[in-house]
């Protein structure tokens, strides 16, 4: 079974000048990111730019990702599609790439046909056929799905079903979900802006597009939740909600990979039709992590 | 200053059965609250019914809660209205009539017309002219306006602005918020559903429709919050979910005074249009407040 | 029975310096009115700041409405209220003021208790206590409310129920209605923006905004419609698009008020919480109006 | 310039046993089709099943069709993808393949960053490198994006961006669109339950998931409303109105394909996580073809 808690950065995938997944680059990011107490690395996430690339990519970048990552550490792989077969598709082939766990999205163009009985049958034919456990991902901004209470928690009877990565943010949801099962179904929060919140009704962890840029602070506010030190967590919780928005509602992937090139690592372009940040923004965005001393003024190259 | 910490009850509005305000019955169930550590009580909130009362009716009300509640306590009056000058109406009356605070609803028909900048300048000349302070109250399920961070704060600024009760369950807008300003500004949790994790990020208390029905419960999240004692206070704030949900998202004031009368407090019947729950809803709703024990099974009447 | 087919403006309620209801400019306005080929007036609807007037004032502006009006016109009086008896209570006293029908909004605070079997109850019940024809209001804009295809077909089985006001805009849904029902039950578009495509699938007229400022426009439209002259039709229908979402989502209330300001009839101010336009976008509306040939520009006064 | 006017099915994708494309049985639909007076057909549309199928199948799929279709006609190809490479490499693909035209969802995972911009940038860049002509395509119930009219008003200037699908059915928006544009840019119906109202603004025809089933009656509609025989258009768009909801927002491609087995045409399996009607909806899908003429009491095989 694969470590599910503690805290996950989803990673971005570096391109090239030429657009092409640039495998040096994501070798050193995932050298830095070893350096924290990561409990591993998400790769074919939202982050990742997953539905910006082939399959042939895909199956590159999960190699390269096993590579880097340490070896002690799990590496989750998001293997989401809209059909069930090609979603056991990726699954088995990210599995047989050295996968520990599948992260899996629900299909979502048909929004009007995806009842709960709909939704319900396609995970566990998922998770049937998946040689690695299965997380289920919901992400109701990106898919306009919202999978309930109750779909989720008739799924953590699947054995092969070990856990919810959740970026909806309804964390009364979550705690209704943990009050109804035992603590083998794990929640991972799927935003640093509401981390401790989390924590505070069960999660056990998080797959934080902020760990990204700021691994240290947020295995920090784990830490303090666990020991009980709240008024040290909530501090640092308040501070990493606005540089959180900034790399993931209000900016996205761009966002996100602006401010790794500012804190020295290698963002690089994103892939169209996402547009890189203009000045106005990167200059916004300096100043905010600047404010949350994610980047520190007097170092060059905070992160390396 | 009115206290504006710990735990409120915005209390229901009882009638009799010709339907017009039962005094006595108020003056029961308020006897009943002041027995636990509440911190006061809100009335004329959305579980008290305020839309489906008239003027004189809500005046009345204010005079009856006001001679019922203990005197060292808060009383918040719900006051808002469509137009800034029937708003300020009601302020002025509420607080002639005893009121500590006046708890304030956008206006909200005119959706596509309530921009910031009408937003802003309703509240400010409703603070201004205000006898007492003001607690914004933000309830986009029931007014399909959500007051921003950036509003919220920029309206923080004003003097006699010093709160904010928010029912929405965005949890990091909390969190944002207590960030951006210092501890004179109260943020108090909507819902027991997130009271936990709103404490966990900053807020200093609550007002909650569960607060009616198991205040000590309430209390306790309060208390151990402030103790530091996550597990304790996690194990209680999820069990409380489920009931809570029953008594506002789900059954509404009918769920509430539903739960009320089988407490032994005197909830009696909701105004039309809303309609009493049938046999079959109660008898769910009883199971949930029994598994929650709220309801005490050995007792026939838990509250006397 | 009143005449519930054809061209109906929901009248403005105009202010004067103090705020208060200047019953001359209204006068005013009804004579420039009744010299076009409406059908009637509606009073009380969004567009006469309904919500923002006390009980004594809607009662004082029914009586002028009715002393205005050309006697063979109908005059349609907005009753909606949150509780029940408060709506029972306005329908009786419009009825007595000389209203020809009711214009009823869903009851829509506690939107998640608004089933379909509280709603159908909430309206027979108005049905049966009205002394006047209902006209049901589905305004899911401001109500966040919108009623449903089965519910109106259930409703109209009610003898007092005689037809809807539709400003959803989804002609579908009325095509589905109306195929559903005899031609007694009378279905009104609520914007100018679809009304040729409403009266494609059976709407007889129109409960419009726009017939305050271009009533011969609104009149022209559905008399071309009538007659299978589908192409000016068209191109008319097509150029009041724009000068209505001007009056309406865009700019609402002030818009409206601004319109007939400038086209010589008595707009005025609006009431707080709505602001007046500013001058820039005064001039984006003329712009608009004079585009739509709705203002002439060798016209000082349009309209008189 | 192909042609974009009257009535196209967007056709389903039939599988066999082993959930493979039947081409066989997609060459007799074809055969029926093309017996009626259809202007063309659309291939891996929503009703195609397009996001269930790979890369492979869609160029296999484009191929069977093109043989199939009638030569005069027009064969439309969607080819919108999540990247900008993806959908210049599938425009590219399908036109070699014999596709008139281009039909091109926008982008829609990374939601929050689809701003006008990047929606403009995207679809230019495809229309720039196209070699056939590109139809915009706006499906928001699907994709959760809804382009606005002033975007799709600046695409148009594009020369090689002929026309609009509409399936958002806000029929205002779409004369906004052809009041601001001139005759060379064509708005297509997204859906039979708006057909007529969309033609009242100056839609030149339909791409409707109910001509696979009922393509005389769609035809009929077309054709009465160029004549300007208002009244039997109603009458019989009306009638289209329950049957077109049951084959798109309520069963969808499942509601769509048991229809065309009803009717003796060739619809067979959906692809998971899609499931097939049960008997229940079957038997309620049956009596909604019958009662609105599309089934025929009398015929075995209506269709044949």
């Amino acid at each position: 079974m694969p470590q599910l808690e503690g805290i996950f950065p989803p990673i971005p995938t570096p391109f090239d000048a030429d657009g092409e997944i640039d495998v040096v680059a994501l070798a050193e990011n995932l050298a830095w990111w070893n350096r924290f107490d990561l409990s591993g690395v998400v790769v074919l996430g939202s982050n990742g730019e997953a539905v910006l690339l082939d399959e042939d990519e895909k199956l590159a970048l999960i190699e390269a990702v096993r590579a880097g990552v340490a070896e002690d550490r799990s590496m989750i792989v998001g293997t989401g599609a809209q059909s069930t077969r090609a979603t056991i598709g990726l699954t088995q082939a990210a599995a047989g790439a050295g996968a520990d766990a599948a992260l899996v999205l629900p299909p979502s163009y048909y929004k009007s046909q995806m009842t709960a009985n709909v939704l319900e049958r396609h995970f566990r034919a998922v998770a049937d056929a998946s040689p690695i456990p299965v997380v289920l991902y919901n992400m109701p901004a990106c898919t306009g799905i919202d999978l309930t209470a109750e779909l989720i928690i008739a799924l953590a009877g699947h054995a092969n079903i070990i856990g919810l990565k959740d970026s909806g943010g309804d964390v009364a949801k979550l705690g209704r979900i943990q009050g109804a099962l035992d603590g083998r179904f794990r929640i991972l929060a799927g935003s640093a802006s509401f981390l401790l919140p989390a924590l505070s009704v069960g999660a056990v962890g998080g797959i934080l597009a902020l760990a990204n840029i700021a691994p240290r602070q947020c295995v920090e506010i784990f830490r303090l939740a666990a020991e009980g030190d709240v008024s040290t967590a909530r501090d640092l919780q308040v501070r990493m909600i606005l540089p959180n928005t900034a790399v993931t509602r209000r900016w996205g992937v761009p966002g996100l990979k602006a401010a790794m090139e500012m804190l020295g690592l290698r963002g690089g372009p994103v892939r169209l039709p996402l547009l890189p940040l203009g000045p106005k923004e990167r200059n916004e965005l300096r100043s905010i992590l600047l404010e949350a001393r994610i980047l520190d003024p007097n170092e060059k190259e905070t992160t390396r």
